[in-house]
Protein backbone atom coordinates (compact mmCIF):
# COMPACT_ATOMS: atom_id res chain seq x y z
CA UNK A 1 0.00 0.00 0.00
CA UNK A 2 1.13 3.46 -1.10
CA UNK A 3 0.05 6.32 0.92
CA UNK A 4 0.87 8.69 -1.88
CA UNK A 5 -1.96 7.15 -4.01
CA UNK A 6 -4.16 9.13 -1.61
CA UNK A 7 -2.34 12.39 -2.98
CA UNK A 8 -3.67 11.87 -6.41
CA UNK A 9 -6.69 13.01 -5.48
CA UNK A 10 -7.72 16.66 -6.50
CA UNK A 11 -9.45 19.42 -4.35
CA UNK A 12 -9.71 22.98 -4.05
CA UNK A 13 -8.73 25.37 -1.04
CA UNK A 14 -11.95 26.96 1.00
CA UNK A 15 -12.46 29.05 4.40
CA UNK A 16 -15.73 27.88 6.18
CA UNK A 17 -17.12 30.21 8.28
CA UNK A 18 -19.98 29.98 10.59
CA UNK A 19 -20.57 32.24 13.70
CA UNK A 20 -20.89 31.52 18.05
CA UNK A 21 -22.88 34.11 19.08
CA UNK A 22 -21.72 37.29 18.49
CA UNK A 23 -18.40 35.92 17.47
CA UNK A 24 -17.05 34.82 13.74
CA UNK A 25 -15.23 31.56 13.49
CA UNK A 26 -13.90 29.81 10.48
CA UNK A 27 -10.93 27.57 9.31
CA UNK A 28 -9.60 26.20 5.93
CA UNK A 29 -11.10 23.40 3.99
CA UNK A 30 -9.81 21.38 1.20
CA UNK A 31 -12.88 18.42 1.28
CA UNK A 32 -15.25 20.40 0.01
CA UNK A 33 -17.94 18.95 -3.12
CA UNK A 34 -20.88 19.45 -3.75
CA UNK A 35 -23.52 16.80 -3.63
CA UNK A 36 -26.72 16.85 -5.05
CA UNK A 37 -27.44 19.04 -7.94
CA UNK A 38 -31.64 20.22 -7.15
CA UNK A 39 -32.02 21.11 -4.53
CA UNK A 40 -27.69 22.12 -4.20
CA UNK A 41 -25.63 20.45 -1.36
CA UNK A 42 -22.57 20.61 -0.61
CA UNK A 43 -20.45 18.06 1.71
CA UNK A 44 -17.44 19.28 3.29
CA UNK A 45 -15.42 17.37 6.11
CA UNK A 46 -13.99 19.18 9.22
CA UNK A 47 -11.52 17.64 11.72
CA UNK A 48 -13.47 17.24 15.28
CA UNK A 49 -10.29 19.25 16.49
CA UNK A 50 -11.27 22.75 15.05
CA UNK A 51 -13.10 25.15 16.58
CA UNK A 52 -14.87 25.72 13.44
CA UNK A 53 -16.99 21.89 13.94
CA UNK A 54 -18.86 22.10 16.97
CA UNK A 55 -19.45 26.00 15.81
CA UNK A 56 -21.35 25.08 12.96
CA UNK A 57 -23.13 21.96 14.68
CA UNK A 58 -24.52 24.32 17.36
CA UNK A 59 -25.08 27.18 14.59
CA UNK A 60 -26.52 24.90 11.80
CA UNK A 61 -25.28 27.36 9.26
CA UNK A 62 -22.31 28.06 7.25
CA UNK A 63 -20.62 29.72 4.46
CA UNK A 64 -18.07 28.26 1.78
CA UNK A 65 -15.47 30.57 0.81
CA UNK A 66 -13.62 29.36 -2.23
CA UNK A 67 -10.16 30.93 -3.23
CA UNK A 68 -8.59 31.91 -5.76
CA UNK A 69 -4.97 31.25 -6.86
CA UNK A 70 -4.41 35.19 -6.22
CA UNK A 71 -5.33 35.30 -3.00
CA UNK A 72 -3.84 37.06 0.05
CA UNK A 73 -1.79 34.04 1.31
CA UNK A 74 -2.40 36.03 4.61
CA UNK A 75 -5.69 34.23 4.75
CA UNK A 76 -4.32 30.71 4.36
CA UNK A 77 -1.67 31.37 7.55
CA UNK A 78 -4.83 33.25 9.54
CA UNK A 79 -7.56 30.54 9.10
CA UNK A 80 -5.49 27.62 8.44
CA UNK A 81 -2.69 27.33 11.24
CA UNK A 82 -4.91 29.01 14.57
CA UNK A 83 -7.72 28.09 16.40
CA UNK A 84 -10.73 30.63 16.21
CA UNK A 85 -11.29 29.30 19.78
CA UNK A 86 -8.21 31.93 21.35
CA UNK A 87 -7.83 33.92 18.40
CA UNK A 88 -10.38 36.60 16.40
CA UNK A 89 -9.22 35.59 12.94
CA UNK A 90 -11.65 37.97 11.34
CA UNK A 91 -10.11 41.05 13.08
CA UNK A 92 -7.33 41.47 10.30
CA UNK A 93 -9.15 40.07 7.86
CA UNK A 94 -11.70 41.69 5.00
CA UNK A 95 -14.69 40.71 5.23
CA UNK A 96 -18.68 41.16 5.20
CA UNK A 97 -21.62 39.91 6.14
CA UNK A 98 -24.91 38.21 4.43
CA UNK A 99 -27.60 36.13 6.20
CA UNK A 100 -25.87 36.34 9.69
CA UNK A 101 -22.75 34.85 8.34
CA UNK A 102 -19.52 36.16 7.42
CA UNK A 103 -17.52 36.07 3.96
CA UNK A 104 -14.01 36.64 3.22
CA UNK A 105 -13.78 39.47 0.87
CA UNK A 106 -10.71 38.06 -0.71
CA UNK A 107 -12.95 35.07 -2.07
CA UNK A 108 -13.98 34.34 -5.55
CA UNK A 109 -17.10 32.83 -4.59
CA UNK A 110 -19.34 32.48 -1.80
CA UNK A 111 -21.73 28.92 -0.54
CA UNK A 112 -24.29 29.68 2.04
CA UNK A 113 -25.36 26.23 3.69
CA UNK A 114 -27.86 25.07 5.67
CA UNK A 115 -26.58 22.13 7.75
CA UNK A 116 -29.41 19.12 6.73
CA UNK A 117 -27.00 16.08 7.92
CA UNK A 118 -23.78 15.33 9.42
CA UNK A 119 -21.53 12.29 9.31
CA UNK A 120 -19.14 10.93 12.31
CA UNK A 121 -15.68 9.13 11.31
CA UNK A 122 -12.84 8.96 13.95
CA UNK A 123 -11.56 12.05 13.51
CA UNK A 124 -13.44 14.29 11.40
CA UNK A 125 -16.86 15.26 10.89
CA UNK A 126 -18.62 15.46 7.02
CA UNK A 127 -21.38 18.29 6.98
CA UNK A 128 -24.16 18.13 4.52
CA UNK A 129 -25.52 21.61 3.94
CA UNK A 130 -28.50 22.92 1.82
CA UNK A 131 -27.06 25.92 -0.49
CA UNK A 132 -29.18 28.56 0.20
CA UNK A 133 -27.08 31.35 -1.60
CA UNK A 134 -24.37 31.63 -3.71
CA UNK A 135 -22.90 34.57 -6.03
CA UNK A 136 -19.00 34.64 -7.74
CA UNK A 137 -17.64 37.61 -6.05
CA UNK A 138 -14.50 38.07 -8.67
CA UNK A 139 -12.63 37.03 -11.62
CA UNK A 140 -9.96 34.41 -10.27
CA UNK A 141 -8.88 31.33 -10.79
CA UNK A 142 -10.07 28.81 -8.06
CA UNK A 143 -7.18 27.29 -6.26
CA UNK A 144 -6.80 24.17 -6.50
CA UNK A 145 -4.65 21.89 -3.20
CA UNK A 146 -2.22 20.73 -5.98
CA UNK A 147 -1.36 24.38 -6.65
CA UNK A 148 -1.31 25.47 -3.14
CA UNK A 149 0.93 22.03 -2.38
CA UNK A 150 3.16 22.39 -5.69
CA UNK A 151 3.53 26.29 -6.70
CA UNK A 152 2.73 28.69 -3.32
CA UNK A 153 4.44 25.57 -1.17
CA UNK A 154 1.78 25.54 1.23
CA UNK A 155 1.76 22.72 3.65
CA UNK A 156 -0.97 20.99 5.50
CA UNK A 157 -1.54 21.44 9.35
CA UNK A 158 -2.48 18.72 11.70
CA UNK A 159 -5.76 18.54 11.34
CA UNK A 160 -6.19 17.96 7.98
CA UNK A 161 -7.90 14.69 6.38
CA UNK A 162 -4.67 14.66 3.55
CA UNK A 163 -1.96 15.36 6.60
CA UNK A 164 0.95 13.26 6.44
CA UNK A 165 3.64 13.10 9.05
CA UNK B 1 -27.99 33.28 -6.20
CA UNK B 2 -25.70 32.77 -9.02
CA UNK B 3 -25.76 28.87 -9.07
CA UNK B 4 -22.60 29.11 -11.30
CA UNK B 5 -20.82 29.95 -7.95
CA UNK B 6 -21.05 26.20 -7.66
CA UNK B 7 -19.13 25.63 -10.86
CA UNK B 8 -15.90 27.33 -8.46
CA UNK B 9 -15.44 23.96 -6.38
CA UNK B 10 -12.90 21.70 -7.55
CA UNK B 11 -12.69 18.30 -8.12
CA UNK B 12 -11.01 14.93 -9.64
CA UNK B 13 -12.36 12.79 -12.36
CA UNK B 14 -12.66 8.79 -11.39
CA UNK B 15 -13.93 5.78 -11.86
CA UNK B 16 -15.79 4.12 -9.35
CA UNK B 17 -15.98 0.21 -9.58
CA UNK B 18 -17.21 -2.43 -7.59
CA UNK B 19 -18.83 -6.04 -9.01
CA UNK B 20 -22.27 -7.70 -9.00
CA UNK B 21 -21.86 -11.10 -8.25
CA UNK B 22 -19.70 -11.96 -11.11
CA UNK B 23 -19.77 -9.06 -13.85
CA UNK B 24 -17.94 -6.01 -12.64
CA UNK B 25 -19.51 -2.30 -12.84
CA UNK B 26 -18.40 0.99 -12.74
CA UNK B 27 -18.97 4.93 -13.32
CA UNK B 28 -17.27 8.32 -13.59
CA UNK B 29 -17.39 10.17 -10.60
CA UNK B 30 -16.17 13.51 -10.09
CA UNK B 31 -16.80 13.97 -5.97
CA UNK B 32 -14.45 12.06 -4.05
CA UNK B 33 -11.89 13.70 -1.42
CA UNK B 34 -10.13 11.82 1.93
CA UNK B 35 -12.08 12.47 4.89
CA UNK B 36 -9.41 10.87 7.85
CA UNK B 37 -5.83 10.35 7.58
CA UNK B 38 -5.29 7.97 9.86
CA UNK B 39 -7.07 5.20 8.99
CA UNK B 40 -7.64 6.32 5.96
CA UNK B 41 -11.30 6.60 4.52
CA UNK B 42 -12.41 8.39 2.16
CA UNK B 43 -16.06 9.59 0.78
CA UNK B 44 -17.53 9.66 -2.65
CA UNK B 45 -21.15 10.49 -4.00
CA UNK B 46 -23.06 8.10 -6.63
CA UNK B 47 -26.48 9.03 -8.20
CA UNK B 48 -29.09 6.71 -7.04
CA UNK B 49 -29.63 5.94 -10.47
CA UNK B 50 -26.05 4.84 -10.94
CA UNK B 51 -26.41 0.71 -11.12
CA UNK B 52 -23.15 0.99 -9.18
CA UNK B 53 -24.94 2.59 -6.47
CA UNK B 54 -26.90 -0.77 -5.70
CA UNK B 55 -23.74 -2.22 -6.27
CA UNK B 56 -21.65 -1.04 -3.93
CA UNK B 57 -24.46 -1.58 -1.00
CA UNK B 58 -24.58 -5.24 -1.87
CA UNK B 59 -20.67 -5.70 -2.75
CA UNK B 60 -19.76 -3.55 0.47
CA UNK B 61 -16.28 -3.00 -1.45
CA UNK B 62 -15.25 -0.29 -4.35
CA UNK B 63 -12.16 0.86 -6.12
CA UNK B 64 -11.43 4.40 -7.43
CA UNK B 65 -9.10 4.75 -10.38
CA UNK B 66 -7.91 8.42 -10.48
CA UNK B 67 -7.55 9.55 -14.36
CA UNK B 68 -4.86 11.49 -15.28
CA UNK B 69 -4.90 14.43 -17.73
CA UNK B 70 -3.24 11.56 -20.58
CA UNK B 71 -6.12 9.16 -20.11
CA UNK B 72 -8.19 7.58 -23.07
CA UNK B 73 -11.17 9.67 -23.64
CA UNK B 74 -12.61 6.63 -24.42
CA UNK B 75 -12.70 5.66 -20.83
CA UNK B 76 -14.63 8.62 -19.72
CA UNK B 77 -16.94 8.21 -22.69
CA UNK B 78 -17.61 4.42 -21.66
CA UNK B 79 -17.75 4.54 -17.90
CA UNK B 80 -19.90 8.12 -18.04
CA UNK B 81 -22.48 8.01 -20.47
CA UNK B 82 -23.67 4.41 -20.73
CA UNK B 83 -25.09 1.75 -17.75
CA UNK B 84 -23.65 -1.02 -16.37
CA UNK B 85 -26.72 -2.11 -16.08
CA UNK B 86 -27.04 -3.17 -19.62
CA UNK B 87 -23.58 -2.98 -21.16
CA UNK B 88 -20.21 -4.84 -20.27
CA UNK B 89 -18.27 -1.58 -19.65
CA UNK B 90 -14.79 -3.70 -18.86
CA UNK B 91 -15.55 -5.65 -22.27
CA UNK B 92 -13.19 -2.84 -24.26
CA UNK B 93 -11.54 -2.00 -21.47
CA UNK B 94 -8.23 -2.94 -20.42
CA UNK B 95 -7.92 -3.63 -16.58
CA UNK B 96 -6.79 -5.83 -13.81
CA UNK B 97 -8.01 -7.38 -10.58
CA UNK B 98 -6.76 -6.70 -6.80
CA UNK B 99 -8.83 -8.16 -4.28
CA UNK B 100 -11.53 -9.18 -6.27
CA UNK B 101 -11.77 -5.32 -7.75
CA UNK B 102 -11.30 -4.53 -11.37
CA UNK B 103 -9.32 -1.48 -11.61
CA UNK B 104 -8.93 0.73 -15.02
CA UNK B 105 -4.87 0.00 -16.15
CA UNK B 106 -5.18 3.49 -17.93
CA UNK B 107 -5.32 5.32 -14.43
CA UNK B 108 -2.76 7.34 -12.19
CA UNK B 109 -2.97 5.70 -9.52
CA UNK B 110 -5.99 3.10 -7.22
CA UNK B 111 -7.81 3.27 -4.30
CA UNK B 112 -9.68 0.18 -2.90
CA UNK B 113 -11.96 0.73 0.28
CA UNK B 114 -14.24 -1.04 2.38
CA UNK B 115 -17.65 0.60 2.22
CA UNK B 116 -17.86 1.44 6.27
CA UNK B 117 -20.58 4.11 6.06
CA UNK B 118 -23.04 5.51 3.46
CA UNK B 119 -25.27 8.84 4.02
CA UNK B 120 -28.10 8.98 1.64
CA UNK B 121 -29.58 12.41 -0.18
CA UNK B 122 -32.40 13.53 -2.29
CA UNK B 123 -30.68 12.31 -5.68
CA UNK B 124 -27.48 10.74 -4.18
CA UNK B 125 -25.69 8.49 -2.08
CA UNK B 126 -22.36 9.40 0.09
CA UNK B 127 -20.51 6.31 0.68
CA UNK B 128 -17.67 6.67 3.29
CA UNK B 129 -15.01 3.95 2.34
CA UNK B 130 -11.94 2.83 4.62
CA UNK B 131 -8.76 2.65 2.68
CA UNK B 132 -7.28 -0.78 2.40
CA UNK B 133 -4.74 -0.36 -0.45
CA UNK B 134 -3.69 2.17 -2.89
CA UNK B 135 -1.10 2.58 -5.42
CA UNK B 136 0.82 4.61 -7.65
CA UNK B 137 0.29 3.31 -11.66
CA UNK B 138 1.61 5.86 -13.74
CA UNK B 139 2.90 9.09 -13.72
CA UNK B 140 0.60 11.53 -14.90
CA UNK B 141 -0.74 14.89 -13.60
CA UNK B 142 -4.19 13.32 -12.06
CA UNK B 143 -6.95 15.52 -14.24
CA UNK B 144 -9.40 18.12 -12.54
CA UNK B 145 -13.15 18.45 -13.27
CA UNK B 146 -11.82 21.88 -14.61
CA UNK B 147 -9.56 20.49 -17.14
CA UNK B 148 -12.21 18.20 -18.38
CA UNK B 149 -14.40 21.02 -19.29
CA UNK B 150 -11.86 23.68 -20.24
CA UNK B 151 -9.49 21.43 -22.24
CA UNK B 152 -11.27 18.21 -23.16
CA UNK B 153 -14.44 19.85 -23.55
CA UNK B 154 -16.25 17.35 -21.64
CA UNK B 155 -19.52 17.58 -20.61
CA UNK B 156 -21.78 16.20 -16.91
CA UNK B 157 -24.47 13.37 -17.58
CA UNK B 158 -27.71 14.13 -15.99
CA UNK B 159 -26.46 11.86 -13.42
CA UNK B 160 -23.82 14.28 -12.20
CA UNK B 161 -24.23 16.11 -8.73
CA UNK B 162 -22.70 19.48 -10.59
CA UNK B 163 -25.21 19.09 -13.81
CA UNK B 164 -26.50 22.04 -15.02
CA UNK B 165 -29.42 21.53 -17.44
Amino acid sequence: MDKLALTKLSYGMYVVCTKNGDNFCGCIANSAMQITSEPATIAVSINHNNYTNQCIKSNREFSLCVLGENVNPLIIGTFGFRSSKDYDKFANTKFFVKDSLPICEDSCAYILCKLIDFVETSTHTIFVGEVFDSEIIKNDTPMTYSYYHNVIKGKSPKNAPTYME
